[in-house]
């Protein structure tokens, strides 16, 4: 199953609608955002690992997974993490305006923020833009998803529609993340909006299960960021129920399929990147240690230069996965491909044509697959990543505290 | 306890002879090096926990302890590592011809080879350099020291005499590492060298115990290499026999000071690093997370690029404790300095002068001081790293394979 060649990519679905305004926090940029639903929502969330959790997670936590949830408020440019108590308040503030504005009670508002950790929110700003942001919204998720980006270059949206066995119902993915990208669990921003009905307990099963094969499976730079949560919204707008096997099926594939698409467009736009990596795993002794090395290996900061070096430097790739806990009886016996060349086969150098690799190793996409030849297994350990430059260093060692 | 100010760096212990020559791997630079004793030496080692282990460390770790070292041959250019069982093959040739021009037996010869993965060692010209090694030996590091570097810029020797119970010995340190440097259980290229009388059992238990509170916590790039090792050789020339209690703890903190020492040079010579960044956790609630989360903070990128760019960015500091672990409860109390200057405390953001800070970060040696307030506890967690430049990504992307 794949997603089709023509997706509108910013299409809501049913009864959502979504907008993104400049509060003021940045100088020119949309900064503020909102996705709203007609009707209450059943919603589902994953949050990040991090001890050091933001005022908007805490706030999160508590409020999923629910079946009352209206609306979702983004703001970026400030993390409100690490703000102690008065972000906290802050935060509760915002909610509180924001309900009064979209007439609900704070309890339906999810939120989440990202931008600088330490700095406390600007209230009056974001609170004097809500009723303009509540006004301006549209049936497309364009707005939204430029408002909440930080460091990213481009805005992240995948929408796709899928017939069921009652019905048709669209799914909408839209993303946000750039650096301090190593999901734990969770993920930078993501939101999956879907018109289908769906009950709480699936709808958190349908995200866990997307989450953990896409977003968990993304590294830009290996740090865990204290504001990382994923959503799955469902208004039931569709009237399509999701209550047979069959059709839970296809809805899960898809939502993967979506998070999956949203984690390589993340990787993509990586803090500085110039190349996608895609690490493939295959026949594991098992698939914790596959992931970790598959993780590990879009961490390696020595592989990662390589490949922006357009270096077949398959040392790095070996010594990684020896690192990460690869058996040496693994090493030794299994076979590597990049860009679908063998270079290193049953455990020893393969030869191979460097010049060929080196010209297809120029491309902004770069395939990394390792088979291990302990399973014979069908599923595949997917990860992403990006390669390292030194435009990475650039803004990371000039983004402003 | 510190090593004196006007430490000898090269000298080496009574007995030790060593050397360093260019056997035509490398176009000018010298890329072979033996050390070498009058008489049969203790020797103790430990090794890199990667999977992917280099021929020379699956040599070694059949040697050690032992009783009857007399030589160390060291190559660098070419790592032996992915090699396979030509790479085993060569590396018990080169031994045994070194055995043969330093009359002993191969077993007493350990070896440690560093430099790019994959390759297959150049036999031929190796082999060729060994009488003029053995033959060029000096009672000084420095030859030695310099025949190991890969992209180093700087050897690193430290050396002292320990004024003992019965009489004098000498401690010598030297090692090697600027890339690829996250030892686990083991490190780099590490030698400690003394003429002290010492069994086994000890040396390797004086080794163990400064290597991890030293090599093991110096963190270059997060990749942890199939070659890393530290050995500690002891061939009792100064006829001085460490035998009590006393003793031993004046020795034991030598090692450790020693090896820290070459930790802090090996970071601070990290690739493409203009700063050395040394991490002290205070009052942790138990020593191994506070290692793990001042190894995370040394691993971090985004923090490593701030320290670059001079930017007090401590919601990176944060982020990172909170991603390794630390729990919420001691964040919110915790202090943090940087460069001594109070940034955040109580588990607030604090008031600071931040060009004051600004101009401190200018330093070549950033210190950040975490106290975690959960115990008092005299013990330091330490660890060493160093900035994130772009002339890391300039040096790995262009790497030879």
């Amino acid at each position: 199953m794949k997603l089709g060649p023509g997706i509108a990519r910013t299409l809501l679905p049913k009864g959502f609608f979504a907008s993104g305004v400049n509060s003021g926090v940045r100088k020119y940029r949309p900064d503020i955002g909102l996705i709203i639903s007609d009707t209450d929502m059943v919603a589902a969330g994953v949050f990040t690992t991090n001890e050091a959790k933001a005022a908007p997670i805490l706030w999160c936590q508590n409020l999923v997974p629910s079946k009352k949830i209206r609306a979702v408020l983004t703001n970026s440019g400030q993390a409100n993490a690490a703000t102690g108590a008065l972000g906290i308040e802050n935060n509760l503030k915002m909610v509180k305006a924001c309900a009064e504005v979209i007439k609900c009670a704070p309890e339906q508002i999810l939120v989440a923020s990202t931008g600088v950790i330490g700095v406390q929110l600007s209230l009056d700003l974001l609170v004097k833009s809500l009723p303009e942001l509540a006004a301006r919204v549209t049936d497309t998720a364009e707005n939204f998803a430029n408002a909440i980006l930080t460091t990213d270059l481009v805005p992240k949206t995948v929408s796709t529609t899928l017939e069921l066995s009652t019905g048709t119902v669209t799914v909408t993915g839209i993303a946000k993340g750039s650096g301090m990208i190593h999901p734990n669990m969770a993920t930078m921003l993501g939101y999956i909006l879907t018109d289908a009905q769906i009950d709480e307990k699936l709808a958190h099963g349908f995200l866990k299960t997307a989450v953990d094969k896409s977003f968990n499976m993304v590294s830009v730079d290996g740090d865990t960021a204290t504001n990382d949560c994923a959503f799955l919204l469902a208004n039931g707008a569709s009237g399509v129920n999701l209550n047979n096997p069959a059709d839970c099926e296809i809805f899960q594939n898809t939502v993967t399929l979506i998070c999956q698409e949203l984690a390589r467009a993340i990787a993509r736009d990586g803090e500085g990147a110039t190349k996608l990596i895609e690490v493939n795993i295959f026949n594991g002794q098992n698939t914790e240690l596959s992931k970790k090395a598959a993780r590990g290996l879009t961490m390696s900061p020595l592989f990662k230069c390589a490949i922006h070096g357009e270096d077949p430097n398959w040392g790095r790739i070996l010594a990684r996965l020896g690192a990460e806990g690869v058996p040496a009886a693994s090493l030794n016996k299994m076979n590597l491909k990049l860009q679908g060349e063998l270079i290193f086969q049953d455990g020893a150098p393969a030869v191979f044509d460097r010049d060929k690799l080196r010209s297809l190793l120029r491309s902004d996409t770069v395939l990394v697959d390792v088979d291990l030849k302990e399973s014979s297994s069908a599923a595949v350990v997917k990860a992403w990543g990006c390669d390292f430059s030194k435009k990475y260093v650039e803004i990371n060692a000039e983004y402003s505290t």
